[in-house]
């Protein structure tokens, strides 16, 4: 499949057939108004598969695990990887809590009950504040609504329901075809701050109506989180509660991939456009950010090193500073490649700096070239920062995704319990 | 030897018998007057010591190194460790430069051709911006003008003209017996941002009149390196021209110390005090701080589980920015012990909060315990703040050292080149 083939669409985790959504407020965040720091007053969602689906996950590596990493965890292994119904809240981690695995059990329980589905078919996740102790009669109280208002169009209430620090809603959608029949991706996405996946990050939600093994399911995930949520950072704070969930219900008639073959490209082509373009929209609504800071290194010996060397610049906090400054401080960026954790010759490295404005050469041969500061400012000015690395010994390249490191980064951070 | 008998003294790096030193303006840096951030005038400086010393330097572990980094490791080697003369200039690193080895070079050459030395026992330093061409001219006219000034008590005049955004200078001597003779290890520091030492950190001067084996002088100063600079953190940036120089030129007539005696444990306690003192001065004044954090882990399996959640804690730009706000956010340091690259469980950790306005417990076992936010933010109004991780699983212990992440780091860095 081409990528041209691709489109792009609304609707969310709702743009996948068979996936109903709802949205509310049960008063786990403060009322919006009381709070000038919160954008939408919704503070837990739902997503349900009108059939069974397979199940794939991806979660943190941090060694503190959210209360809900662990339940879901321990749910799709006896499940088998199947699962219908998704509930998430914002505001609150039910992390570090001594009665955490307890309260997102009954979370679980609740959905199982109202739905009339086996507890073990539902997944559940938690965002905000780590070490609070989560109130659970406000969720007792919203589960029978949340079941009530669900709905195929309601992705929105879903998506704004998970925001924290989050300054715009998430959600990506494509249609493709597999065969003669028309599938779908969608997803919705939240993180602002925290942000530094390994190997998972922040919670992803994807939904998909493509017949898929639950294994190859899990093979496609894990294989594309590499290349996109892994190659993020915000802040290069790895959080407690990271999770991707994966859901594939099958309703889109194609015959089920369970093999390798082309089918299995073409989903692993659609899944990276959907999981490329959450990345990039939080990168871009990281904490206090003003400018996305996209890094792709190319010509690099193997892909490992293309990343590790992406992943170190837009993790610089110096070099992050530097561009929220709209200062082309580039031996920043050399600083950065030199103390990545990889092998390669340092002396071959070309850096460009790029923008919609233009491009400057900033670095050739692992030495700074003359450029002028004026271009350099106009190609700076702008929202979308390219800062391309060309190692120059090798073929293989990758992208990473970060954000500057501005005031209001500071600010948010500064205080955000209260 | 107990730490009580090691006496802090004034004399910074002239503490040491033997030692002259002198600093003045020779234009790399723009006048002070033009600048308002930078708070002292030199910008340039010298020492020599009257006798050819042993010298002992571990570097950046950065791929890109300072032009003068590979300059002093290559005349140590050409030497046998053996040193006299150190130059090192502020505001331009000469690193990433295309001539930055010939100009590196050509300034050992103005050296020791001025005081008739042997070219190999000249170190030499840089710090400041990466990238731009070192202009050579001030640097040959200082050089008469220094070695005119040298005094044994111009201390002050050196470790002023390291500093770089730095708001203090950083000096710390002792006085110790080894036998019946009176030795003494003095060092100054430069260092503010960029520093998130790997094996090396900034630049870090020492000197001593102790008679130690040049072996054994680089094999104290890599073992406490590993402890002190390498357990400092001000934003994740690894410099490009990171050093320590350990001078020791005999001069305290003790008995040389050629074996891992008594005696070497008495020089690397001392040494210890000079290194953790400078490694404390440089975390408070980093750049934009307001505080000093101070993680102290103890109970650990190894040694090294201990240093890699220390500095865990003191590198998480969330909980730097919390303590900026004085938000008793610990969820954040039980997030920086997880993703903390060792091997241990999580479920024994305690943490507690400490300033010397009071003590207060956030965590056992792992999870959250009920504290008064009052008291807690009274504890973190001071400016040095203390966590105690207690992981209750061995007998190892380490400190890392770092400061909060404040509007006046991103304000420092947004526009540091100008």
């Amino acid at each position: 499949m081409t990528e041209a083939s691709l489109k792009k669409i609304d609707g969310g985790i709702c743009a996948s057939k068979g996936f109903k959504a709802s949205g509310t407020y049960c008063g786990i965040k403060k009322p919006a108004n009381d709070d000038p720091t919160i954008k939408h007053k919704n503070d837990i969602c739902m997503y349900v598969s009108d059939v069974v689906c397979n199940a794939a996950a991806v979660y943190t590596q941090n060694k503190v695990k959210g209360a809900p990493i662990l339940v879901t965890k321990a749910n799709l292994e006896k499940s088998g990887n199947k699962a219908i119904a998704v509930m998430a809240n914002s505001k609150n981690a039910n992390t570090c809590n001594a009665d955490g695995v307890e309260k997102a059990n009954r979370m679980c329980e609740l959905v199982a009950n109202e739905l009339n589905i086996p507890q073990e078919q539902v997944v559940v996740a938690s965002t905000g504040v780590i070490g609070q102790v989560l109130p659970i009669e406000p969720i007792e109280k919203a589960v029978p609504v949340l079941v009530k208002e669900l709905d195929y169009g309601k992705n929105e209430d879903a998506a704004t329901a998970i925001m924290t620090t989050d300054t715009v809603k998430k959600e990506y959608a494509v249609e493709f075809k597999i065969g003669d029949a028309v599938c779908h991706i969608g997803g919705m996405a939240k993180g602002s701050g925290m942000i530094h996946p390994n190997m998972a990050t922040t919670l992803n939600f994807i939904t998909t109506d493509c017949a898929i093994s639950a294994e190859l399911l899990q093979k496609a995930l894990s294989e594309i989180v590499k290349v996109t949520y892994n190659c993020l950072s915000i802040d290069g704070d790895t959080s407690t509660n990271d999770m991707v969930c994966l859901m594939a219900n099958g309703l889109a008639g194609n015959n089920e991939i369970t093999k390798e073959n082309e089918d299995f490209e073409i989903f692993k082509t659609a899944l990276y456009e959907v999981m490329a373009s959450l990345t990039r929209m939080l990168a871009k609504d990281g904490e206090g950010a003003s400018k996305l800071l996209e890094c792709i290194c190319t010509g690099a010996p193997d892909k490992d090193t293309a990343i590790t060397i992406a992943k170190s610049v837009v993790c610089s906090s110096l070099f992050k500073a530097a561009m929220f400054g709209e200062d082309a401080n580039w031996g920043r960026v050399l600083c950065a490649i030199g103390y990545a954790d990889a092998d390669f010759d340092i002396n071959k490295v070309d850096v460009d700096l790029r923008s919609e404005k233009g491009t400057v050469a900033v670095c050739r041969n692992g030495a700074g070239v003359e450029f002028s500061e004026e271009k350099a400012a106009t190609v700076l000015s702008s929202d979308e920062i390219y800062i391309d690395i060309n190692l120059n010994q090798g073929n293989e390249n990758a992208t990473a995704w970060g954000c500057d490191l501005t005031y209001d980064y500071v600010k948010i951070n500064g205080d955000y319990r209260t």
